[in-house]
């Protein structure tokens, strides 16, 4: 099976990456972009036991920082 | 609206950071993960004029390096 997790900085979070990529949209000319978030998208080929509870202990001790990260499971 | 933009590797591009999550998460004790990929997420607040074309431009000329990334749009 397969699994993608999707891990974004929190909310209030800076984001510089996303502020940078925002800029630079803005300087090629391209309007009304109004605000970019860059995260982290890992896509997992797993044995078709694997339980979505698994899935969520991964992200919990791995996959993200849920000091300044939140994740979201997509099966 | 928002514009949701995944970059992943091209196939048979080697991807260490997801190799490197593979074998951590073996190394953790979860069992039957047979491959990672990590590639970026790139959430947009765009205009609501804004045209597919335009975000397939951005994609192009910035979002990804078409050389060796592939991207998604999801609307």
């Amino acid at each position: 099976m397969k699994a993608r997790v999707i891990v974004m900085l929190k909310t209030g979070v800076l984001d510089p990456q996303g502020e940078a990529i925002r800029h630079a949209l803005g300087a090629m000319g391209f309007d009304g972009v109004e605000g970019v978030r860059q995260g982290k998208v890992i896509e997992l080929e797993l044995a078709d036991s694997t339980s979505e509870d698994e899935i969520t202990r991964m992200c919990e001790r791995l996959l993200a920082n849920t000091v300044i990260e939140s994740y979201r499971i997509e099966t």
